[in-house]
C-alpha cells in the first residue's frame, strides 16, 4: 500500500511512473529491412517471412472467399451468438457518430461547409498469438464498415499448419472486409503500405501488435505519402477508485483482468479506506491462484500500485495527471462523479462495469489512447476512418464584400499575388 | 502544356510527382541537440537562440500583458478590421463544429455514451520570415479559444531589434491567447513540449514551420509521452479545374498566388481547352511581372504543369489521384460537380472564390494536408482541439444479459481473469 499523503512529491511521481518502453535500434534496422524485401519483392517476401516468423508449412497470402462464407458452420453456436451480440452492439454505438456536413453563409454571399469523406482503403491488423482475438476484429471492423470504406484488408498471422481461427473470420464476415491475408509481423504492415500483387494497397493502417508491427507502422506513416495510422501504442492499463463501499472481490477481478493482458500492464487502484486496500490485496492473491494466465498477472503487478488517497476528490485529480487507458469507477453514486473525469481514454461506472464488458461487448471501443496519450489522442470512434474537409463557394458580391477583409491582410503579410487573385476578379466580369 | 491523352502512364506519374522533401541527417542532428539543451537549460537556452538565430538585440521570453491589450492602437485601422471580419467569419464556422456527446442504450441496462473533452493546453506556433502572419494567428487560435482550452500558448520569433508585430498581438489577444512567447524554432517548440520556467508545457502543438520547426514537432511527438502535433507538413499546392468558359486572367491568378508561397510550391491546372491553357500561360506572365514576390512565383512554376484533360470528369480522376491541398473549380455550374471531389483539402467552387479568401477570410481553415495527405488527413477542425472518450454504465441485469457475449469472447481468447470479473459480479451482490 502506498500512502500518497506521506509521500514526497518524487515518491509521487515515481509510484505513477509507467514501465519504460525501449524499442532497441535492433528492430528498427530489422523493421526497415523487412520493408525494404517488401517493397522490392511484394508476395514472394510476404511468403517467405510467413516460413521464417510462423513456421508456416504452406504459406498463402489470401484466404478464400468460400472460407470466409462458410466459416460460421465451423463455429461453436454460443460463440458465434456471441460474436453477433457485441458486433450488434458495437455497431449501434458507432451508428450513433456518423459524421453530419455543416454548412453556414458565414457573411452575405459567402458560403462555408465542412464535409466528411470514408477514407477509401483502410488496413485493420489483429495480431496473432497464443489466441484468436475476434474482438480486435470486430472493433476495428465495424468502423471500416459503418464509413462505407471502398476496400477493408485485414491481415493476421497463423502459426505452422493451423488454420485461420473461424472466430476471426466470422468476425470479419460480419464487418464485410474485402480482403483478408494470411500474414502477419512487419512484413504484413509494409504490404498494406505499399501494396503488392495479392495485397491491396490502403490510405491507414489500425491495430495493435508488437514492437516489429509498430515499428512498421510508424516508419511507413513518416515514408510514405499519405499514409495514416491510427494512434501510438503502449501497454495497457486501468485505474480504479473506490470507495469505501466497494467490493474488494470486484475490484480484484478488474486489476486482474488488466494485468494478465501482459507483463508490461499496469494497473493502478487508488482508494480512500486502507482496509478495503488490504481487502483488495488478500482477493488478488485468492484469485491469482486460479488463472490460467497467473505468472503474467503477477509480472504485471510488480508495475502496479494500490495507493490510499486522502479523498475521492483527490483520487480523481492523480488519476488526471496519470491519464489512465481504462478508469474504473467503483464508488456509490458514482454518476455524480463524472464531472471530476479528466483525461481517460474510457471511463466504467458503477460496481457492475467492469473493464471486459468494454473490451467485449458493451458497444464502446476498445481500441484506446495509452502512455498517458488519453490527454490528447481520442478513444478509437468513427471520424479517424473520415477526413473533414471544407468547400466554399462565393457571388461576386460575396468576394467584394470579404476584400475588406483579403485585401489589408494580403497586404500585411506582403503576398500580392494573394490580393491580385480577389483584384483581378472584382476588375472582371466572367459571367 | 502537357497533353494527358498522349502521355504514357509514366509521363503521367512524371507529371503530377512532388518535388521532393529531403530532410538531413544535419536537420535532425540539430534539432535533437536543441531539444536537449532545451530540457536542461529551459529559459537560458531560450534567450541564446533568439541571439543566435535571430540576431535578437535583447532577447525576452515573454510579451507583456500590456502590449497585448494595447496592440490594437498600433495597428492601421483598415487592417485591424481586416482581422475583426477574418475573426468574425473564421469564428462563425468553427462554431458549427462545437462536438456533441452521444449517449444510447445500447442494450438493456448497457449505457454508451461517447463524450468530447478540450484539450487542456495546446500550443500555437507561428512561423516568423519576411512579414508578419496573423492569418495564422487566427486559424489555429480560434479554435482553441471555441474549445475552451485553459492554456493557449503563441510562439513566434522576432528579428534583431524589431518589434512583434501588432497583427499578431491584436489577433492573438482576440482569440484569448493566455501567453505569447516571443521566441522561434526549435527552440520554441521544444519549450512548449517540455515546459519551461517562462514557457507552460502543452499537450498538442500545432502550427506550420520551417523544416527545422517540423522535425522538432515529429521528434517531441515521439518522445514525449501524451504529446501531440496537428499534422504532418509539406509543401504548399493548389490544383485548378478549369473549363472552356473559365476566365484565364483569374486561373493565372490563382496559380500565381499559390506559386509566391515559396518555391517549393506546386501549380497544376486541368483544362478541358487547349486555348485556354494558351491564354493562361500568357496572362501567367503579364501577371508575373507586376508581382514583388515574382522571383518565388517563377521557380514554383517549374515543379507546376497546365495539362490538358479529355473531359472535366478525368479531370477530377486526376484531382483524385494526386489529392491536392486546395482545389478551385472554375466550371460552369461548378456545384453539380461537387460529388466527384475526391481527396482534397479544400475546395473552391466557381469563379469567384479565389484560394486567397480561404487563406484569410472567408471562414474556413487554412491548415490544410498537403502532400498528397489529402487522402487521409482532415483540413484543421475544431475536433483536433478535443479528445473524445467513451464512459459506460452497466446494470447488474445489463450485465447478466451482456455476459452471453463477454464469457464466450474472454473464453475464446484465453483470457481467464476477464471472463472472472463478470462471473464475480453476477456471483456476488454489492448493494
Amino acid at each position: 500500500m502506498f500512502d500518497w499523503q506521506q509521500a514526497t512529491s518524487e515518491q509521487r511521481s515515481e509510484c505513477l511512473s509507467r514501465p519504460a518502453v525501449k524499442v532497441g535500434d535492433k528492430v528498427k534496422a530489422a523493421v526497415e529491412k523487412i520493408i525494404d524485401n517488401v517493397a522490392r519483392n511484394g508476395d514472394t517476401a510476404l511468403l517467405s517471412y510467413a516460413e521464417q516468423f510462423d513456421a508456416r508449412v504452406s504459406p498463402r497470402i489470401r484466404v478464400t472467399g468460400t472460407e470466409l462464407i462458410e466459416s460460421e458452420f465451423a463455429l461453436a453456436p454460443e460463440l458465434k451468438s456471441a460474436i453477433d451480440q457485441a458486433y450488434s452492439n458495437i455497431k449501434k454505438f458507432h451508428q450513433l457518430q456518423l459524421p453530419q456536413s455543416k454548412k453556414i453563409e458565414t457573411q452575405s454571399g459567402v458560403t462555408c461547409e465542412l464535409r466528411y469523406q470514408a477514407i477509401e482503403a483502410v488496413g485493420l491488423y489483429v495480431p496473432g498469438g497464443s489466441a484468436p482475438l475476434p474482438s480486435s476484429v470486430l472493433m476495428q471492423g465495424v468502423c471500416a464498415q459503418l464509413s462505407g470504406a471502398k476496400t477493408i484488408v485485414l491481415a493476421t498471422p497463423v502459426k505452422g499448419d493451423c488454420q485461420i481461427h473461424p472466430a476471426i473470420l466470422y468476425a470479419a464476415k460480419l464487418c464485410g472486409v474485402t480482403d483478408v491475408i494470411e500474414c502477419g509481423g512487419a512484413g504484413a504492415i509494409a504490404a498494406m503500405a505499399l501494396g503488392t500483387n495479392s495485397v491491396p494497397k490502403v490510405n491507414k493502417i489500425f491495430g495493435p501488435g508488437n514492437s516489429f508491427v509498430t515499428m512498421a507502422k510508424q516508419l511507413l506513416s513518416q515514408s510514405v505519402p499519405g499514409l495514416a495510422i491510427d494512434m501510438p501504442a503502449g501497454p495497457s492499463e486501468v485505474l480504479v477508485i473506490a470507495d469505501k463501499g466497494a467490493n474488494p472481490e470486484f475490484i480484484a477481478a478488474d486489476l486482474l483482468s488488466q494485468a494478465e493482458h501482459g507483463e508490461d500492464s499496469q494497473v493502478i487502484l487508488l482508494a480512500s479506506d486502507s482496509q478495503l486496500i488490504e481487502e483488495t490485496e488478500a482477493a488478488i492473491e485468492r484469485q491469482l491462484s486460479k488463472l490460467s494466465r497467473a505468472d503474467i498477472a503477477r509480472a504485471a503487478l510488480k508495475n502496479s500500485t494500490l495507493i490510499l488517497v486522502e479523498s475521492i476528490e483527490q483520487a480523481f485529480e492523480i488519476s488526471a495527471e496519470y491519464g489512465p487507458e481504462h478508469l474504473i469507477l467503483q464508488i456509490r453514486d458514482a454518476e455524480r462523479f463524472l464531472p471530476l473525469v479528466k483525461n481517460a481514454g474510457s471511463v466504467f461506472v458503477g460496481d457492475y462495469t467492469p473493464e471486459s464488458a468494454g473490451d467485449y461487448a458493451s458497444g464502446t471501443n476498445h481500441v484506446l489512447p495509452t502512455y498517458g496519450y488519453s490527454k490528447t489522442y481520442s478513444s478509437l470512434n468513427l471520424m479517424d476512418f473520415y477526413k473533414a474537409y471544407t468547400v466554399q463557394s462565393i457571388t461576386k458580391e460575396g468576394l467584394s464584400k470579404l476584400s475588406t477583409a483579403i485585401l489589408p491582410l494580403a497586404q500585411a503579410e506582403g503576398l500580392d499575388a494573394h490580393a491580385n487573385a480577389v483584384k483581378v476578379r472584382l476588375e472582371n466580369n466572367n459571367d
